[in-house]
């Protein structure tokens, strides 16, 4: 099916009104024309030619489409356990056999225990508080019962099939435990994202108590993960020693929620650390954005300014921002950061409100799941405070109106970059695919959709309609 | 009709031989090859391939191209008032009457009162000076005895009709008084390049004396015009206190005139500090380049490098330097900026020798306003000996002839971005429309034009094509 | 023939299987998928969407590649005299006639007496000695017989028909004694890389001795070339004083080869001292790149990163530090300036791990001549310990791949820009022809070639497969 006809799709799902004329633009095929609805003055010279929609988006018009991803991501994602080797449901917890496995769903592309979902259940909780709809948590409130009672069945289906060490790196086509994560952990992404959504689940009331699986991971990250000798979380590929961008998210939220669970402050200190340490080593003072990652073993590590790394900063630090005192002092560090980062972001914006997966080369493609994760960045900064309508209202408006004209009528969220390693040369960047099942995009645009409603409704900022664009005031 | 198509015209019609042999480039749409004439080595393997005239222009070919500007303009822009309900020309100055109108001419794109107009008398009064045909100068002299026999009527129509105050700043469809700028001034845009256009006819001997139209306009940029407190010419939208860098064009130039008008230095005095201390808000030392505009409310302005906004700061320097004294202790710094501005310009320009809406965005269109813009303020900065012919020689001929080719036969500009507010993002700027009446080329192009005849008439440069390019030498 | 067509036709003659789906990218035309066949899952759906293959090339497969070219170029560049009125052979070396001249060759291109043929020279020299393969160094022996068996012959021509002064610099259509450059030497391009090559053809111990003319160029390059004062290399075109980033090769390399020769430090000293105090006027610290010149005559000279001058730098930085003492002062700093340069070129690096024409310009097109200069001098200095093997091992594989990608069935190398001189303006640089006879490509290709062979079996690095793309481990 041609780009065309999969962009207008979704926009015409959404009601929009396409003018048949068409674009023969520098930088692609054809593309639709959206005129600009906010603009009433007919036949006006002025009014701009649109490959996105311009208009400010109602509360109701975001709502449908965090809906139509939740309805997708919802049934996409059972919690059942099944026999592998005949797909039939395994119902009897007390009887552990080698070949069951939780169902991974659509695809197969929705374990119950990955980062992604973590991710996603951070995304349900936001909806779910912004909105008031309970059928965001109660997705929520399935998996963690689902976790909380088949937890102790895959525990000892690993005595009876012992779970390889370093599975993780291999990649895949190994045979996993199904939360071999859980169980056998060795990384931030087997810990950090299911651990800080654990915590917000156990805050908003949401399913039973999963106390100890929570400081288990949390003994993993704050004690045995691998770090650098000044404290940085680190890894050990691809190189001996190397920083992914990406393990920000993979730590520092769920450090600053066991903070906010423990009451100790050691651990949103020692995720500030990890903020301001790794910045002179991953983010380029001179572009403003930050590097996948960094190797030890050599001066001079090359930029690929991978569009989600930077997604998964920004929404780390906006984590860590929600839960850090206001005294804290390294707060006004990482808010210039954060504000600096910002500050490049609304500069590399696509014609079509997206952010691409290349963020600085404009002809890599562009990518819902960092989109997603800016939007939301953004648009949650401005609704706490932290940074002003002025600049940044319009740019979260036009980036949410890209990411949801990604959003199909069944609620996949298309253009999203696959999993994707921390590699040493562009091509490899340039040429990721963005398969119909990949998930990066599903939690983060939960979390864009449920800060734009918060965003349209705030009351200390006017948004006004003047000379064909929007202005954020602040009241 | 297609882009191909639109662009074939003008250069057939300039007589232009065309290959018919066509580029799939990796930018666009398959577009015309243009042979060098320059070169005339047959069959020459190392000959360019290239998408706009890359041989050196005669004076005739840059004569005739004014001409058609020209010719459009002053059949599109009629000096005369009308009954706007029912059309009927109004000839009786003393019965004023509140639907009269003065005709906006051609797609009603052509206000006698509008800084687009002033600067199309600058640009008229250039080409005047420089090709001494008596067209030009009759432009301005029939426009300027307009605005003197019909200012009064207009003024006592205000008593008729009250200006609301504000009017200017709500924009499309407000019912304005046709010269309601130089009546109700309230901003920038009202005043100051019509401002200096008076100036510059009355020292030019061109039409009846208009001082005290002049000194009003000069009391409200000099005494009444919003500024920050350390002075800067500053404007109360969209932000509550907002700089534009397009308001040096609405300011600068006309305090320089105004110290040439009155020999009171305290007008470039003005002028010379808000180009330097807007420098620290608006230029970027990075890139060398105009942000369109900053607010105060923020720390961290993202940059938006819109065309036509450097292309009014470079118009601006160069029009002031005309005027400042060689003594001026301003004069090195504002020079120093113009030249590190211009370094960033060599290499922005596109594979036609246009530069684009936003200049650092290769997948943004290309628009002839800013072209014209820096055409003129090259070439006339080599012909003053502000910079050398080396390497802006040949950056402004090209320019030019990228230029030329948006000239249509009929003597229209096309691809000139539209009026174009103060935006916040990306998306605002890549969308704008480039509508065939969009008027800001116009006196740009006229100045671009006449800057062009000097430079290839000279007698300081060489232009030597050599090794299949053009070198422009300091004699 | 559409590009298309063109590309596919030595992926398919490199036995590449390729896949009918095709990509409607943003950057271009349809253009074919590469599937990774180092990728052994079935219906990966996280396999990269390549458009160059993107697998480690065995060592026969890129073998293949460079003889393809030393075939093509062994039969293009005959050593032989003939009558240029009648085409005739001239084997007679005791009658001197006017109208002898070397046979070109193929289209032309191939004069025994250029720089591109030192190049050459050099790259012969270089894949005899990784392969082992006489083949490559009996082109050398053919070359460096001829030129001393007929350079007496033209240099009695020399005294029939006067050289002219100065004709190497007006270019095109100068009737050329074909060892001008040996006899009436007048400029880097004369003397600089042919030297070189004759140097490393003595010590390889091919060809008969040729001392006496190494000398004469020597005594050019040290002492009679047109120098700045601080005693940087430099030319009188195209202003009076210029700098071309180019000189580096036609002067480095063949000085450090002097100092081997003559055992004295003052020609490497004389090296060293170019590359650094050419830096700070040809290196942008910013971008870290080299611009193709500087023009002594003004303030702020523009940039234009063409693609191969870049690339004359790196092959010149690799040549001075293959020949310079660990000692020597100047080293550790053209290492870091070496280093520099590569981590802005691989954040560069096309879709089709190409190099363009202006580097920092996506819209402007891929150069052969310049990647292979880069994947040369990338795989060199990792193979020599310069450089650590992590980031940019992979660069050099794919980089070679899109090169090889480039090389016809019959060993031509398409995309390589034409001869270029130092211009003033971005339109000449993004309109250089790639004319099939450009001769550019043809040694780096070998270099490349002979290093990636190298690489491949380099026992310190470790190149493994992981995650879908190649991690180069130092071992």
């Amino acid at each position: 099916m041609l780009p065309l006809t999969t962009h207008l799709r979704p926009a015409l799902a959404a009601g929009c009104v396409l003018l048949l004329t068409t674009l023969a633009t520098a930088s692609g095929p054809e593309e639709p024309v959206f005129p600009d609805r906010d603009n009433t003055v007919r036949g006006d010279a002025g009014a701009g030619v649109y490959r996105v929609p311009y208009h400010r988006p109602t509360v109701d018009e975001v709502r449908a489409v965090i809906e139509r991803v939740f309805a997708f991501v919802d049934h996409a994602s059972p919690t059942r356990v099944i026999d592998e080797t005949t797909g039939a449901e395994i119902t009897d917890r007390t009887r552990v056999i080698e070949s069951a496995i939780a169902d991974r769903g659509d695809g197969g592309a929705f374990n119950p225990w990955q980062y992604t979902m973590g991710v996603t259940h951070a995304g349900m909780l936001r909806a779910a508080a912004v909105t008031g709809d309970a059928r965001y948590s109660g997705f929520v409130r399935r998996h963690v019962q689902f976790i909380h009672d088949w937890l102790p069945y895959f525990q000892k289906q690993a005595e009876l099939v012992a779970i390889e060490p370093g599975a993780e790196h291999r990649g895949h086509g190994i045979r996993h435990n199904s939360f071999r994560g859980a169980i056998a952990t060795e990384s931030l992404d087997d810990s950090g994202a299911m651990g800080a959504a654990l915590i917000k689940a156990r805050f908003a009331g949401v399913g039973p108590d999963n106390l100890a699986l929570i400081e288990h991971l949390a003994d993993w990250v704050a004690n045995k993960q691998f770090r650098l000798e000044d404290g940085c979380w680190a890894r050990r590929r691809p190189q001996p020693v190397s920083l992914w961008a990406d393990d920000h998210y993979m730590s520092v939220p769920f450090m600053a929620q066991m903070t906010r669970l423990s009451g100790d402050r050691k651990y949103i200190d020692d995720a500030a650390r990890h903020v301001l340490r790794t910045a002179p080593r991953l983010f380029n003072a001179r572009t403003q954005l930050y590097t996948h990652g960094w190797n030890a073993n050599q001066p001079y590590n090359p930029q690929f300014y991978w569009g989600r790394a930077n997604g998964w900063v920004a929404m780390s630090i906006v984590e860590l921002l929600d839960v850090m005192p206001a005294d804290h002092p390294d707060r006004a560090a990482i808010l210039d950061l954060f504000q600096q980062h910002l500050q490049a972001l609304a500069s590399l914006q696509s014609p079509r409100g997206l952010w691409r997966n290349l963020l600085d080369k404009a002809d890599s493609f562009e990518d819902s799941s960092c989109t997603a994760m800016f939007v939301y960045a953004i648009a949650h900064a401005i609704n706490e405070g932290w940074i002003s309508p002025v600049s940044y209202g319009s740019v979260a408006q036009v980036g949410w109106n890209g990411l949801a004209m990604m959003v199909t009528p069944e609620g996949r969220i298309e253009s999203t970059c696959v999993g994707t390693t921390f590699a040493s040369d562009n091509v490899y960047y340039y040429s990721r695919p963005q398969p119909s099942d990949a998930n990066h995009s599903i939690g983060p645009t939960l979390m864009a959709g449920a800060e734009m409603i918060r965003l349209l409704q705030n009351p200390k900022v006017e948004i006004r309609y003047q000379w064909r664009t929007h202005h954020y005031i602040p009241r």
